[in-house]
C-alpha cells in the first residue's frame, strides 16, 4: 500500500505544441478522523503516513497534552470500508485519566462562550492557547550561517516534493544544523503537527535550542504550534502574517521569514541570532 | 483603519553583510467569528476585509446556502474590545427561516455519527458535500491561450501580494479572460470563499462558464468550493492533491495544475479545453 502518492493519467497541454497524455504522480490526500474516548474529535485532510505522530502533534498544538505519558495509546480503528478494506483513516487516541479536553470537544477554532468572545477581548488573546513552556529562558544563540542554510537543507531532504511538486515540509533542526525530523504533507499545519508529535513520542518536549524550518509562510497557527512544543525559533521561506509576528513577539519566539540563503528577515527577538 | 496590512520594524540579516533595522509591511491576519442565529458557528483566521463576502462564501462552501435570498442579513456584532473599540471581528449572519444548518452547527470537518464514519465509507464520500449545481451540462469550451494566460493576469492584479509577498489569491474569470473578481487572503480557502460569496451576493450562482484561477495548490477543499459554486473549471499554479483530482473527476469539473504560461496539466475533463 502506498497512499503517500498516487499515479494518474493526465493531459498535458503546451502552447503552440502537442497535447499529450502522460502519467503524473500526485501527493496523496485523505481525511483522517481523530477519535478521543470513542467520539469523533476532528477530521483533518492529510497525506497518509505518520498518522500517530500527526494525532499526537495535533493534541500538543491544541494544548491538550505535553508529555508522552498523557497519551498512553494510539491505534487505528478496526473498521473497514464497503469493500472490506481497512482504510487506516481513523485513529483512536486514549488519554491518561485526568487529562482535560478543550471546552469544546468538537472543534479547533470555535469558542462556545455565550458572550461575544472576539469583541470582548483583543484578537490575539481570544485565539491563543497557553503554553506549558517558557521560551524566554531558552537563550542559546544560533549562528546566522547555519540558520540561512536550513531552507536548502530542508529542500534537499524533501523526497515527496521531488516526486509531486505539491507538498509542504517542516524540518526540526539542532542549533548546529543537524536535521532531527522532517515531515511532508499537503497541509502545512499537518507537517508541523507530525514533527511535534514525533518529538512528543520521543520524549523530547520542550524542544529547547531547536529550530523549526518550514517551506512556506508563517501563520499565527504555526507560531502557536512552535510555542506549545517549546521551540524557540521558527523560520519560514516566505512571509509571516501580522498576527504571527505579534504572537511571536509576545511569547518570546524568534520568528524568521523570507529566509532565502543570502539574507533573512527577523520579526521578533533577533537576539537569538548571532551574525 | 487599515488592517489589511501592518507596518512593522524588522531586523534584516545578510550573509557577509550588515545587519540592519528596517520597516516591513506584513499581511494582516485576525480571527473572524461567524455567528448564526446568535451562536458561534466557526472562527477562521483571515485577512480583514470583504468579511461579508467571506461569510457568504463560507456558507456556500458548507452547502448551507446557494441563493442570495437565503441570507437576508449580514452585520458586524456591535460589541467592543477592552479599549472600547469595535473590532469588526465578529459577523452575525441571519439565514432565511427554513434554511437548514449542517448536522453539527459546531465544526466544518467533524462528523457526529456514532458509527465509524470514515471506516464505513470510501474516503471521498465521507467528506464531500452535495452540490445543487450539475457541472456536467456546462460544456462551453475555453481557449487554451486564454487559460494559460490567467496566472499572469492574476499576478498583475494582486495588490496585496506586491506589498507583502505573503498572501494567496483567487480570481474569477470569464471564458474570454475577463477578470470578474479577485480576492487576496493569508488563507487560500478564504480567498476562494470571498470570491464565491461576492458572486452569491451579486446573484451570479451557479457560475456557469467561468474559470477560478488560484495562486497556489489545488486541494480537495478548493475543488469542493468550486463545485458548490457551480464553477466548471479550477486552475492552480501549483500541484493538485490526489483527492482533489478524484473529486474533480467525479463531479465533472475540469482541474488544471502547474499552469505556468507555456504549458499546463489537466487532471480531469480535458474536453473543456480547446487547444
Amino acid at each position: 500500500m502506498n497512499r503517500v502518492t498516487q499515479r494518474r493519467r493526465i493531459t498535458k497541454f503546451r502552447i503552440g505544441g502537442q497535447t499529450g497524455r502522460r502519467e503524473d504522480v500526485l501527493a496523496g490526500e485523505e481525511p483522517l478522523e481523530i477519535r478521543l474516548g470513542g467520539s469523533a474529535f476532528t477530521v483533518t485532510m492529510r497525506t497518509p503516513g505518520d498518522d500517530f505522530d500527526l494525532v499526537a502533534g495535533f493534541l500538543v498544538s491544541e494544548g491538550v497534552i505535553w508529555e508522552p505519558g498523557q497519551l498512553p495509546s494510539l491505534r487505528y480503528c478496526a473498521g473497514v470500508d464497503d469493500d472490506g478494506r481497512q482504510t487506516f483513516n481513523v485513529v483512536e487516541a486514549q488519554l491518561r485519566p485526568g487529562v482535560e479536553l478543550p471546552d469544546t470537544a468538537m472543534e479547533r477554532h470555535v469558542y462556545t462562550s455565550s458572550s461575544c468572545g472576539i469583541c470582548g477581548t483583543a484578537s490575539i488573546d481570544a485565539v491563543r492557547k497557553s503554553s506549558r513552556f517558557d521560551l524566554a529562558d531558552d537563550t542559546a544563540q544560533i549562528d546566522l550561517d547555519v540558520l540561512a542554510g536550513l531552507p536548502d537543507r530542508l529542500r534537499e531532504s524533501q523526497k515527496l516534493f521531488d516526486r509531486t511538486g505539491g507538498v509542504h515540509a517542516a524540518g526540526l533542526f539542532t542549533r548546529e544544523g543537524e536535521l532531527l525530523c522532517l515531515r511532508e504533507d499537503v497541509g502545512r499545519h499537518n507537517a508541523v503537527d507530525k514533527v511535534v508529535g514525533w518529538a512528543l513520542r520521543e520524549g523530547m518536549l520542550p524542544l529547547r535550542g531547536t529550530i523549526l524550518q518550514v517551506s512556506g509562510r508563517a501563520s499565527f497557527e504555526l507560531v502557536q504550534k512552535a510555542q506549545l512544543a517549546g521551540i524557540p525559533t521558527l523560520a519560514a521561506v516566505s512571509a509571516p502574517s501580522s498576527l504571527a509576528a505579534d504572537l511571536a513577539d509576545d511569547s518570546g519566539l524568534t520568528l524568521v521569514g523570507f529566509s532565502r540563503g543570502a539574507s533573512l528577515n527577523c520579526y521578533s527577538h533577533p537576539d537569538r541570532i548571532a551574525a
